[in-house]
Order: structure tokens, then sequence, then C-alpha cells
């Protein structure tokens, strides 16, 4: 599910694309290229993160899995938050304007079996900015807008949190005016160099969607992976954690019953993305 | 371009949809579907517009203008905000919540020869909500978040302009922490019923496009055009105008050289959109 | 309460201002003074208000009220909404650009006797931006950022609600990622011309504070009015209401506990602001 | 102009406000207190700043001083940005919700002599929170809202700059749909331990300021210093720097002409901010 590639990421040569005279690896084109929301792959990410494992009804979370998923026995999953920070070879613009490199994050990702292997079904994620959501939408993401907001770690002084053991992080995200998901990870662990959380470990599959309105049937639906390099765990912290879903008329957190959180992780994660490959769906 | 179809529009007996279990027009599907970000058409529409017609050099605007689209002989161009107002049938959310079904837009039409037909072709346009802006981008217009602030029209007072000769709208738009666009319309005539102000005359053409991150090509690429139902034109005012584009690093407006504004519009606009057609672009 | 004055507001020839070298109405002070938040009045107010009256506990709703202000017979009491445009002599900037000189707003006004005065006690209120708020400061509004989202009333076609009978207006208020309030009206009747309704018909009432950080007094800790001109009401419609608080941690409609919405009106309302007069609060 | 105190701020002892009935720091009051913009002091802060020392012409830079204060010698000055983490021993919402206890900021310091100390005045300020910026207004910070985007240190990966010599941090900031300021260091030089940055060895001054709209004279207008306690420079990085001004018709950076971009500081900062005293101006 990470088999890496080396080759760059050639959309330009589409004879397609060509055909319009117009350039960008998405909308809007134009005769620079440079309008399109967001350049091709490769992407750099560095992230910190905030994740909470926790465990739901099994009936409940299979639900919410496409077919061919199940829960694992003890209907885990994990909700994190990500204060993330991308690049992308192809347009510089992205690190030298923080506005288009960061962006923060949380979702949910549901702990799956697929046959007999695990995997993590993101299943919801909202992000605070437009490059993202729909470079994460291209990868089968299902990202909406929303604000996330979590404690920053400081080395000086009382104004937040220290990455220390009796720390506590806090984090929040909202969308279309509600509080969805609220989390707090109470550090009393410095884990040893190498050490991945699990919530790291697992492979991770998209549903990748773009409806049509010409016919009933949408123009892309198919099973997504993605193939990354130079995945990598930084220094991590655990802790026990307190997770709360809050209810919204545009979302279906509440809606997973009564959920039991299990231990928190503040660690730093890195990895590129290379490339995406599909599995059409099909009935 | 505007043929009406009457039928409702049915996604979800999309088998490969029904093949995953969950239930969705567009992501994040979920057992309900009421997490998707928007609903399937009909969508209804009623929308405030100011839009200032302007010329640019010919060569430069073909720049812009997909394969197969040539310039009018005038170089003639619309700019235009509006204040939109969306319900649809499907979600009744939409109108319940101004938060979804209300958006600003501003967006650059391209007017085009394709043969002997004139058409409009949405160059660029920046939208307000996440709704609007994918909800567009699957229709075809390239929707960027942005942040438009159009003079509202005053019933009693001095806070703000009359719809009456003598008083000026005034607009900008914004992105990405950047001035793209500023506007303004002095109102000089109130135009009969049953005038059509002719940034509202002719038929709009899109490039609906969703990239690939497993091949070069993109994974949907065509020509969009859409069926539209009870168009309708309200009250129009017209005047002089002022248009003004800036510089951003991410968009190429300044890059259409030098302009002259034209007349100004102000007016009611409303039509429901049914469906789309499309036809895939090939070399 | 509303004596007008006609004398320009002279704030620069403040001798103590002058001394700084400096100008401005206030802070950031610069060379021209054009970096202040906002002008001098007189500000020219027009706006589009959605208010509901409703009825509470009159001793909780005695809470709410500063000494010298006793709720009315009946508890009563309004939660309003309004679409605002300002501008002001001082500062054209505010009607050339409506990003400056339009907002958003909603508030609590409660109804009490003042003696046998009936006044409107301005108990909270949430604006979009921060010259609203910090304008509203200095009046003695007790303003806090907050996003309202109100309907728009449409000319034409079925995006919104139109101003008539039988069409239902819908807003809410958000602050600090939780909602306030959400409230309807649904028209059943157009007021003749000349009508004014109740919320617009009582004086109001503000307590202006500004702390200080060098002793327990506050520096600025007074009862205050404003002088108005030009005040009018426009085209009114009424109709019957829903209107329902929510729990926040830094609010406390919803300790205002259960209320009983009465009748709500849609209408137009403008005044211009001349200057303020207070009287300062001792024990 | 730090001299420290230790007893608590006793604002709620102040009869005024007692005979109110109502509570709070700031307005908004109500029965709990728990409705005001912010708590009392003391306020504790841990900072990351990215701080760009410039010098510009003297007799431009004191155009922006207030009387009493002269540029120094060679036209000094920093702009800074700053990731700010706030929490406050009278409100534990601070560091539990990191929406309230976080801000970003930009911001210029002139540096100045009054008389033969040398001290900082803060001329002008921008920040993301309300809570910052009216809680600076207090203190007599010039601040305004405006987002300022900087980038991160990362751990891991290649998403960001690391806190190592080679990489560099950009920053900008923008108000009013206007880019203020483009700023960018470069490091080279970890810098021992114990190493106070020139930009954080200065004492500031500031301008408190309350406008009445009852009488020319504004109601608070006085030079205003702060008590602080638990002072601390960490880690710090430095490098060469650029810094651009851009053009605003609400702003005077891009009036201060030609500057000249001089080293650049990455560091952590932290203090308690425990009281103000203050000075009246007059004529």
């Amino acid at each position: 599910m990470t088999t890496p590639t080396s080759a760059p990421f050639e959309y330009d040569s589409n004879p397609a694309l060509s055909a319009t005279g117009l350039k960008g690896f998405t909308l809007p084109l134009s005769p620079s290229g440079k309008t399109a929301l967001f350049p091709p792959p490769p992407w750099d990410y560095s992230a910190e993160m905030l994740v909470v494992d926790f465990t739901a009804d099994r009936d409940t979370l299979a639900r919410y899995l496409p077919a061919g998923l199940v829960p694992t026995a003890e209907g885990s999953a994990s909700f994190g938050f990500g204060r993330w920070n991308a690049g992308a070879e192809a347009d510089p613009r992205m690190k030298a304007d923080p506005a288009r490199g960061q962006h923060d994050e949380a979702y949910l990702l549901i702990h799956a079996m697929m046959g007999d292997k695990k995997v993590g079904f993101l299943a919801f994620s909202w992000v605070s900015t437009e490059l993202s959501q729909i470079r994460g939408l291209v990868q089968g993401f299902p990202k909406k807008l929303g604000s996330a907001f979590i404690s920053r770690p400081v080395e000086v002084g009382t104004g937040g949190p220290r990455r220390e053991p009796g720390h506590t992080f806090h984090a929040h995200v909202n969308s279309m005016n509600r509080r969805l998901a609220t989390a707090s990870v109470t550090l009393d662990t410095a884990e040893e160099a190498g050490y991945v959380p699990p919530p790291a470990s697992i492979p991770h599959l998209y549903l990748r969607m773009f409806p049509s309105l010409a016919q009933a049937e949408a123009s892309v639906l198919e099973l997504s992976t993605l193939s990354l390099r130079d995945m990598e765990v930084g220094s991590t912290y655990s802790g026990d954690a307190t997770l709360e879903f809050g209810e919204s008329e545009y979302e279906e957190l509440h809606e997973l019953g009564p959920i039991t959180a299990g231990r928190g992780y503040h660690y730093w994660y890195a990895m590129t993305i290379l490339s995406g490959s599909v599995t059409p769906l099909s009935a």
C-alpha cells in the first residue's frame, strides 16, 4: 500500500489538457498554470499530531465503513488533530507562504479489518484551508472546512503546556458553527526513540468520489491508497485522554454513541506523498 | 444549452455507491447521507448582482480561453459580484441555515465566439463558502475561496447606497491575502421591466476537471454546460463603472493588462440548475 | 435621551492629544490619523433588522440589569439580528469599502423600568467586525465578535424568502465556536407605513466601561445614552417567531432559563449617532 | 519600568462596579462575570517570536513617536511576529481552550530615546483574536485585528523549516484585505544560552487611550508601562533577514519610506504581566 515510485508526476503531458491550451494540475486553469488550487505531487508533510485512541460500539462503527471492511474486534478508532506544514517540489510558494503551506486538521480514523489486514479508514476530516480540503478530496479524504484549535507546546514560561509529563494538551474542532469534538491528553510518558504510536502504524484506505451532474453514476468512485516515501515518526509523548463528540445537523460523530477514550499521543510525523492508486468500485 | 429536464436527480440509484453501503451525493459519505458537502440538484438560486462590463486586449484574452473559443471582436468580458441565496429540494437545511444557503462571489466571464455563437467562458471565480466552491467545481466553475464585499442597498437612511440614480455601489474581492479586484458602479438609469443586462444574456461554458494521482491524465476533463429552469431577471439599474485588478502570486487578473471599464449593472437574477451535460476533451 | 446636537465632533481640538504630536480619534494614532480604528461621530446607520420579542422569568432577568432598573411586569425582552450599513462624515472610506462600513449583529435587549420610564438595556451583543465592536465599546455596547447569519430577502426566484406573508426568515449567531441563539420569523402581516415595531420604540441605556491596570477601580464606568438624529423606521413585516438559546462557557443566554417567543419583526431602520452623554456610577 | 508587584489584581472590590450588581473585569458584565472579554491580570505568556531589526529615515520615524521620544541615532526599529500562548490565574478557560488562549501577532516597535534612556515605542500591532486586541487596548497597545502567518519549525521531514542554520522562516501580516508586511529570516547562527536578542532587551512604552463621545477630550489618554514578572528568553537563532511593507488605505507602514533590513531573530520568550502604571498626558 506504500510502494514508492520515484518519477516526478508528469500531469502536464496530458494530451487532453494540452488540447485546451491552458495549464494547471487543477482548476482554475490559466496560461501559466499558476492559478491552480494546488500543484501535483510529490507533496512533503511535517506535522505535530495530537491523537486520541477510543473504542465504540462495533455495530455502530460498522455502519460507517464501506463494504469489505469490518470493525476490529475491540471496536477501535482514533480521533486526531494535526498541525500540518506542507511543501511541494513543483510549487515553491507553499513553503514561502505559510498561509498556503500550513493547515490544521481534525479527523476520524476507524480501525478496520480488510480480510486479515488491519487498515485505517478515514471516515471524516475537517481542515482549515481550501488547498488541504480539495487536495484531500482528490486523494479520497472526506474533508470539510473546519477550525481546529490545538494547544501549542511552549519552551519557556507558563502560557501553554510543555511537552513533558504532567502537562495537558487541549484541542477542539468546529465546523458550520457547531463544536464537533473536544479532546485532551495529559502527558505521562516520554516514549523511546523509534516508538511508533498505534494510530500511525496502520495503512490508510480512502474512498475517492467526484459526482456527475449528467448521470446518476458518479464520475469517479473508487477505493484509493497512496504511495508514500520518507515516512518518519519523531519524538512521542503519551498519556491518558478525554474525548467528547458534539451534535451537528451536518455531521455524524455524535451518532457514534457512547465512546471510551483510551491513550492519547503527541508526536511529530513526516512523509512525502508520491502518487495514488485506485480500485474502481462496482456493484 | 439550457434544455430543461424535469425528472429529479436520482444519484442514489447508483449501484456502485450502493455497493459501498454508504450514502451521499458527495464525500463525506455516511449511513444517512447527511454529511455530504452538498445535495444533488435541482438547486434554486436568487442573487443580487453587481456586474461591470469591460474590454481588454484581444490577444491577451485569447490566452485565457480554451481551444475552440475566440474573443469577441471588441475583446469584451464581464467582472461580476453576486450575493447568492440558494436552496435545494433535497436539502431543507440550505434555506433553514443561512450559513449554508448563502454565499458571496466574484468572477471573470470572458465573452467568446464558439463558431458563430456567442458564449461566456467562466475563467475565474472566488466564493465565500466551501459548499459553493465544491458544488461549483463539480459543475466546472473554476472556484477558489475568497472574500467579496459588496455595497448593500438600503431602504432608509444614509448608511449605504439606495437603488436609485446618483447612488454608488462599491465592491472588492480578496483571496489568499491579496486584493484581486475593486469595482464601483454609479447608477444613472432604472431599466424597464423585462430588460436583460448584457452579462446575463449569453449562455455559459465551463471546463470540468478532476485530477488523478494515478496517471498523467486527469480523471475528468470535459466541456460542461448546465440545464436551467425558471431563469428570471428582476429589477435592473445601470450606470458608469470603474474596475481595477490587483496583483497576486496566485492569480492572473492583473496579467490581463490595461482594461477599459464600460457600463455596470445592478440587478436581481434567479434560476434553477437541473443537471449538466458534458463533452469530453481529447487531443 | 435623544436630544440632538448639531456641532461636528471636535475631538482633535483636544490639547492632550495635540501634545502627543499624533492624530486619531482612537488608537492606533499616527501622523495623519488615518490608522485609527474608527472616525469620530456623526455616524450614519441603515439596517435591515430581524427582531424577536420574548418573555422570561422576571427574577432571572433582574439579575442581568444594573441597579436602578427593574424588569417590566411581563418580563419582556428582545433578541435581534441586524445587517448594518454605516458611514461617517469624517471618513469616506466607510462607504467606499463595504468591508469597513458593513457589519452583522445579534443582541439581547432587556426591557426595563427606570422609575416609571420604560427603557431597553443592551445586555449582550455580538458583531462581525472590529470597527463595530470597539466603536460599540466606546458607546457602552457590550460587544463581542461573533458571526450572525440572517436570511436575505430576495426579489426573484426561490433561493431565499421574500418579504411577503408566508415566507420564513431564519437567523443564528455564534461566538467562540458555540451556537448562541437560533431564531425564525414567519411573516404574516405587512404593517402600515409609519408603524414602529415595539423593539424599536424604547430608548436604550448602556454601561460604558474601560478597565484600569493601575488600580482596582475601572478608568471609566458610567451609564451612557446617545444623542440621535434622523431616526426612521422603514417598511415592516411581522409574524410568529421561534427563539432558542444555546450553551456556551463564555455566555449567559442559556442561563436566562425557559423563554416564550412572541412576535417577530422584519424592518428597516436608520439613524445618525451624534454624541453620547454619561452619568458616572458610584457606590 | 518593570517593578514587580505580587498582590493579585483586586478589580472586583471596586465599589462603583459593585453598585451595578453585575460582575466582570470588562464588558459584557453579567451576574457571574464569566461573559467578560478577558480576566484581570496576572496574565502569563509564552511566545515563539520572529523579529526583524531594520533602520529607516530618522525624520520619518520621528513623526510616529509621541512628544518626548526621539529616534535613535541610527533610526532603528523592529518588526516582529509572534505566536502567543497565554493564560490567566483568574480564568482557567484560557489554557483549556486554545481558541481563547492563543493568538498570532505582528507589530512595529520603534526604538527611541526618552532622555538618555532607550525604549521601544509600540507604534502598530495586529492580532488574530478580540481577546488579545482589547486586552491590548487596555494596556495601550495600538492593536487591530489582522492575520499573521508564520513558518512553524518542524522536528521531522521537509514540510517546513527546522530551527537550524540554513533554514528560512517566512511571515506576513494582513489586515482589512491588504498585505501589510512580508518578512523572512534565514538562520545562520544558534545563539548561546542566556543570549537576549536586541529587540527583547529594551523596555516598552505605550499610549493608552479611550475616546469620549461626550466631550472633545478623550476619557483616557496617558503614557503606560507594565509591571512584569518572570521574563525569560529561551533558545535563539539569528540570521539575515528581508522585510517589505505594503500599501493600505488604513495603515502607515508603507509611509515609513525606504527601509534597510538588518538581522532577524527566532526565539522563545515568556513573561507574566502583573499590572500597569500610567502617566496622564497634558498639553
